[in-house]
Order: structure tokens, then C-alpha cells, then sequence
């Protein structure tokens, strides 16, 4: 053969080795797991939807982002997240769903980005959302936030905290103002700050042209500090009177008051009068996380709560709550700072090698083992010893079982955790039950500080 | 919000209410869980390729049906199997596998082609292949029929049939005959035997220009019935002396006796002479798996032996073997033949209902049973017991908790199991371990005959 193809990935697309596809796996199936255990119900939409449904309110960047294309005369765009999908499949399915509708989706999604060192073209996103009928009970906005924190827990985090806040609480506050300034436009400033530092935040606001008093007041708000409590307390003595506000007062109390009773510790959660996600479309509750020894990352789970979910195709009102991991970008920081490992580099727990040319006891001993629920690999390849066992040290199967002659006369096998070098004799009869042999091998994350 | 656009899903894009959504994860898991049973490591591989790199191989039937675009200056295609993204992953990262290299992947896969009910342009393909580095000994065909045959039982059928063939067999004849054809052409032909019947077969051949006696001998070999040692015995005595016919003796011979050791029963396997998958790229063993009592499917699995996986990528020769499932024809089929229901609703075990304003103690209730590994979902709403209920039975969440001042005086809680009607009293600190009082809820697959 001529002309050959290099081989090659497109730049912004991960593509994995093994071992790193199966921590990769681990963590999606974490994920997964920890929605179910709430009650979330599965969604699998297409990656392919028509331009005209998905993109019935995307607009600037974002639709630059789209990657978008005409199969035959129809225009198509692929999922540029999950939540515009969840709409329309809202909509489109509303008489066949029950309200509240909790689901989740995990999936890949598709933005032309600039590409750089770990931003991603192609990324999974894994989503819950809870959507009501007409209404949705502030409680919900609190069970979120028990969400992430069980989901953390589970993959290895201690230290993190899910900062809370609420947008109405920031929208009262510039009705309060003495300019009427679109809020929005406030609002991505302020979101900044931790970026660009107060005095950046301070000179853009003033180029909006807020006069020294509004920013003032801005300023001081954000600037408000203390524990919990204590900027509940601050920002309810503010005596902000307008209804925004009051009601976004009203709604935090109950969001931090239930947050407590889903039984998240104190050092896990905080009110943060800074966080506005300013570019979505939330209207109430919104959150961020972050690994405290890890800044940089960024938020790694964030979402909010929104008052109309599909007001592009339906005339029902959906509010909804709703969170977002990128999981693509945050396996790819974790693996990079090495915060995880990718270990394990085998599904395997044992693997058969057989030292002979007859193969119907060994292969009789992996179905054995396999029947017990034991993920077996028999080695079926005429080769030498050594080329056997070098295979099971670069795969790194936790056990292996070299049959030979002498075993299957005596049947008597022996099992050699390849780690301890210890070895076990066993019988074929005693085989059948050998679950209980076999120590759990799951690789355990390393996120703790 | 006036312009609202029609919520839509394009046609040949499977989009699934949450129950068959339930049973459609199921069957992705079962298939995936056998997989790793048999040690087959996990790869994921991007959707979008470079066309240069994804249609390297392609042309003509293959190369219409891809979704082509141009992002930017580059051309992208989506890919249409999982076969080429392998080659192409294998030939990029063959420093850093070890051989033989055994992989699953489940993913979705795009063909453009026309839409016609039950068949899909978005779809999942489940697909495992061991690769060889230079040589794969023939044994490794035989275990395929074995993941195949652990996996339909895993999936509750009991009534199917591995049909296993070489395709050496078939080229070794045609190579003996008094014209030479190529033999591609010919096993199109034969391989539609069943669709259209033998005369027609006979009329094709005519057509293609072999004379009468070569199409008998054609015939007369494909006609050739018995059981499988009645089929080995006659193809052995034809006496086609070529190397191509007696490579494929040879290892259809070995091939049939490992997959009895493997321990495949006599009625689920089944050398069938007129398999040819004249479409494909396979060299030697072929297989197709049919669903006895369901026919009409066509075959639910299919694969086999290919020379060289990767030449278009690289010099290296990588042998392999493979199967591959087509699961969201499979699903749609199984589902609208009543063959499995999609009775399940919910992924939640209980649901709680709290009947009071104080969340406390339900919150913890629910809690502490997802902390015993129990799905559980708390009905967080403000809604009259009536609508509370309406939920816990349109979901058929399979167990109900009502919590009141009652019960939290008390401190015993009553778990209804909602089939039976039956009630169990429970303390909370009983609750801990209350897996225990949890029936296993999984749906059982009712695929047998």
C-alpha cells in the first residue's frame, strides 16, 4: 500500500490511552450513579437537531461556535449543550412526562472554539435538571447544591465549596439605583472581579457610566464579608424595599435554611454575593463549586435556577434548576495537575495463561470465573512464557493463573496477586464461588487536599 | 414570546421517553458489562474526524452516505462506524497498546441514509475487536462466539443461533472453478440467497458469465446441509485441492472445536456455508446471529476476520477479529414486537412523600437511605397529598414512604411496596440498613420464546 494516511485527532477532540479512558469511565460512571441515586431519570438526545429548533434563541457568540452544515437541502447544527435539547424535548414531549421532571444527561457537546491547551471542541457535559408544570418550590434550588456535594464526596473531594447566591438579590440592588442601567450589563462586570481585581471592575462601570454613589453602593454590596449568617444578616439590614430584591432576600433564606437541613457541612457551602454567571439565563438561585486547592480550575460544577425553560417552542411555563459538570476539561486538569491517577490499566481482574496446547480446562476456568461475575482474561496466543507474563505486567492485571500440566492433573491451581507476589492454591470446584478472593480493584481517586 | 419555533426531532433520530429510556441503558449496560466481563478495555474515540483521515478507506455506497462539512477551512466528517476511528486510533498510538489489543466501544454512529421507519442515521454501534501485533491465532475467532453467546443469554434470550462460516472456504471454491471471476462479485450474489431465493441466485450467476457446471458446483456447495460435523465431513471430502480452501478447512475445523469448548451448546451455534458478508472486509472467519423466533430482524450481531486492520494508516500488519451490534435497530425492533417492555418508569426504589412543613426529618430519612446505596427521591413540592401520589403512580416508583406528625412522633415509618399494597413499619435507625427490605427492582427482558 501507497499513499498513506497519517493518523491523526483532530486538536480539541480528547482521545484517550487506556488507562486513562478507564479513570476517565470511573468518574462519568461516579457521576451517572450519584444522579440516579436521586431519582433522575435518563435522557439520551441527538447530537444532530435542525438548525431552525436549535438555535432558536442561541445568537452572537455562541452561533459562531456552531458547528453548522446542510445534509442534502435540510440545515443542521450538532448540540452546542444539553439544555436547549432539554427544552425542546420538553416541549415537544409535555404530555407524556411527569412534573416535576427530574432528568439527567450525559453526553457530548460540540463548540468551535478557539483551540488552546485543554479547552475542548468536542466535551461532555453532565447535566441534572429539575423542571416544574406552572411552578417549581424553592426547596428544589437546596437539593442541588446536596447533589454536587454527594457527587464530590464521592469522587474523592473533601475540600470544596459550593458558592450560592442569588440574582434577584443583585437586580434589586441596581433597581436601587439612581441610573437605570441594564442590569446584564452590570452583571458581567461584576463577574469579573476575580479575574481583573476591584479596581478594573470599579473604572468598567464607571465606562457604563454609573455615577460614583451607584458604584459605591455596587461595590460596598459585593464587598459585604463575614460568615454566612453574618452576610444574611447584612444584606437584610441593607434596606433595599424594592420587590426584586425582597424576594431574592426571601429566596436565599430559604435556599441556605434547606442547603443545612440536606445535611451539607458548613465548610462545604457559602453565600457569595459575587457570583452572577452573568452570561446565562439564570433569574434566581446560582451556584458555582470549587476545589479549594485547585483555584484554578474554575468552577467545576455550576447551574441555577431559570424562570421559563422552553418559551421558545411551547406557550407553557417550565421553570427549572438545573446543574452542569464539564467533564472533558475537568478530567483533563485533574489528570494534568495530577490530582488523579490513571492507574489501572486493565478491566481485568485475572488472567488465565495457559501452559499447554490443550486449552479446555483453562478455558473452562475463565467461563467458571466469568459466571461468578469476575471480569477474566484467558491468554489464547501460542506464544513463550515470558512474552505471556510481559503482557500481564504492562496490563497490570491484578491476578494471573498459569496453568500447566502439573495443575490439571492435580487440580490444583494457583492464583498470584501480581502486586504482593502472594499466591493462593485453590481447587476447580472452589473456584465457582471465588468471588470473595479477589479484592476489590477499583482505583481510588486521589482528590483529597 | 410570539415566533415560537415547532419542537421537533429530525426523522432517523431515536429519541426516547424516560421508561424506554430505562430499558434502552439497560440493555447499553448489559452489553457493555459483558464486554468487560471478557476483559475488552474501554476506548472512546471523537465523533468528528478529518474526512482525509475517516474516508481514507471509503468510496462509492459508503462515502454518500457521510455527514461532510467544512468548519473553518477544514473538512470534517462524522464518523459511520467504529472500525475506521480503531484503525486509525491503533495505527496513532501503537507505541503505547499492548498486544493482542482487545477493545469495546458503544457509540453513536451517522449514516446519511434514506429515512424509512426503523431505520436510524443516528445510531449506537457496540462493538468489540482483539488485534493482533503481526499474527492472531485462530482461537480468538472462537471466543467471539462466546461473548456473543454469554450476551444474548445475558440479555434473556435463549432461542438464537450463531451462524459461523470462512470466508476461505467460499474464495478456495471459487478459485477452483473453469472461470475466473472475482470472487467479490460472486459472494454479493450468494449472500442475498435468502431474500431472493435460489433460482434468482442461479440467474445472477448466469448473468455474471460462469457456466452451468461452475454454478452447480457453486450451488451444490452452498446447498450442503446436515449438522455442523455432517458440514465439516462433506466440504473436507470435495476434494478442492487450492491453499486458500484447505487454509479455510483447517481453520473453520479449529474454530468450530474451540467454540465447543468454550462451552456454546450445539443449538446456539451452527456452520452455515452460505454466510459470506460479501459487503464487508473480511478475510476468514464470518459471523451473524439470529434471533430464532424473530427472524424478520435479520442478524443482531455480525463480524469477523480481517487481514490488516490499519494499512491505510499504517505499514504495521494488525490482523484482528470483531463483532458488532447495531443496538438502536435492535432496541426499536425487540421494542415494536412486544418482545421486551419498557415497563420501568422510574430509577428511584422509594419515594417519600412528606406531609408536613418541616422537611427535617424526611430530608434525612432520604438521606440516609441513599447512603445505603437505596435510589431515593423526596417529593419536594408544596402539593396536596392527592397530586403527591398522582406522582409516586404515574412513575411506578416501587415503593412509597408518607411521612407525618404521626410517624415523626412516633419514630416508625411505614414503607408501602405499591404492587402488593403491603406496608412494612420501619425505625430510622432500622433505615440504615435498609437495602435489605428492597426487592431487587431490575426489568427482566422477556425475550424468550
Amino acid at each position: 500500500m501507497s499513499n498513506r494516511v497519517e493518523p491523526r485527532t483532530l486538536a480539541g477532540f480528547m482521545e484517550l490511552l487506556p488507562n486513562e479512558q478507564i479513570l476517565f469511565n470511573q468518574m462519568k460512571e461516579t457521576i451517572e450513579k450519584t444522579y440516579q441515586r436521586y431519582g433522575f431519570l435518563p435522557l439520551d438526545t441527538p447530537i444532530i437537531e435542525l438548525s431552525e429548533v436549535l438555535l432558536a434563541k442561541a445568537g452572537g457568540e455562541t452561533e459562531k461556535q456552531i458547528y453548522r452544515f446542510e445534509k442534502g437541502d435540510t440545515d443542521l447544527s450538532l448540540r452546542f449543550d444539553l439544555t436547549v435539547p432539554l427544552a425542546k424535548y420538553v416541549a415537544k414531549n409535555y404530555g407524556n412526562l411527569s412534573f416535576p421532571f427530574r432528568r439527567y444527561q450525559i453526553g457530548k457537546v460540540y463548540r468551535g472554539e478557539r483551540a488552546q491547551k485543554g479547552r475542548y471542541r468536542e466535551f461532555y457535559q453532565c447535566d441534572i435538571d429539575i423542571i416544574g408544570d406552572g411552578e417549581l418550590d424553592i426547596i428544589n434550588d437546596a437539593e442541588l447544591p446536596s447533589v454536587i456535594y454527594t457527587l464530590f464526596k464521592e469522587l474523592g473531594f473533601d475540600d470544596f465549596t459550593i458558592k450560592i447566591n442569588n440574582r434577584k438579590l443583585l437586580n434589586g440592588l441596581f433597581e436601587s439605583l439612581s441610573q437605570n442601567i441594564e442590569s446584564i450589563e452590570i452583571l458581567r462586570i461584576i463577574d469579573k472581579i476575580e479575574k481583573i481585581g476591584k479596581d478594573a471592575v470599579i473604572s468598567e462601570l464607571e465606562k457604563l457610566g454609573l455615577n460614583n454613589e451607584d458604584i459605591n453602593k455596587i461595590i460596598k454590596f459585593i464587598e459585604i464579608d463575614g460568615t454566612t449568617d453574618e452576610k444574611l444578616e447584612k444584606i437584610e439590614n441593607l434596606e433595599i424595599e424594592n420587590e426584586t430584591y425582597k424576594n431574592g432576600l426571601n429566596e436565599i433564606k430559604e435556599v441556605i435554611k434547606y442547603v443545612r437541613i440536606f445535611g451539607i457541612p458548613e465548610q462545604n457551602f457559602r453565600l457569595d454575593l459575587t457570583i452572577a454567571r452573568g452570561l446565562d439565563y439564570y433569574t434566581g438561585t446560582v451556584y458555582e463549586t470549587f476545589l479549594n486547592n485547585y483555584r484554578e480550575l474554575g468552577s467545576v460544577c455550576s447551574g441555577g435556577r431559570y424562570e421559563n425553560l422552553a418559551e421558545y417552542y411551547t406557550d407553557k411555563k417550565l421553570p427549572g434548576v438545573g446543574i452542569s459538570i464539564g467533564l472533558t476539561r475537568l478530567f483533563y486538569k485533574l489528570n494534568e495537575l495530577n490530582i488523579i491517577k490513571a492507574e489501572k490499566k486493565s478491566v481485568s481482574e485475572i488472567l488465565i495463561v495457559p501452559m499447554m496446547e490443550n486449552l479446555q480446562k483453562p478455558i473452562e476456568i475463565a467461563n467458571t470465573l466469568r459466571s461468578a461475575g469476575i471480569n477474566t482474561e484467558i491468554y489464547l496466543n501460542n506464544k513463550k512464557l515470558k512474552a505471556k507474563m510481559k503482557y500481564a505486567d504492562k496490563l497490570q492485571i491484578p491476578y494471573v493463573m498459569v496453568i500447566g500440566e502439573d495443575e490439571i492433573s492435580s487440580n490444583i491451581f494457583k492464583i498470584k496477586n501480581m502486586e504482593t507476589g502472594e499466591e493462593k492454591t485453590i481447587t476447580s470446584e472452589e473456584l465457582k464461588n471465588a468471588n470473595n478472593i479477589f479484592n476489590e480493584n477499583i482505583l481510588k481517586f486521589t482528590g483529597k487536599a
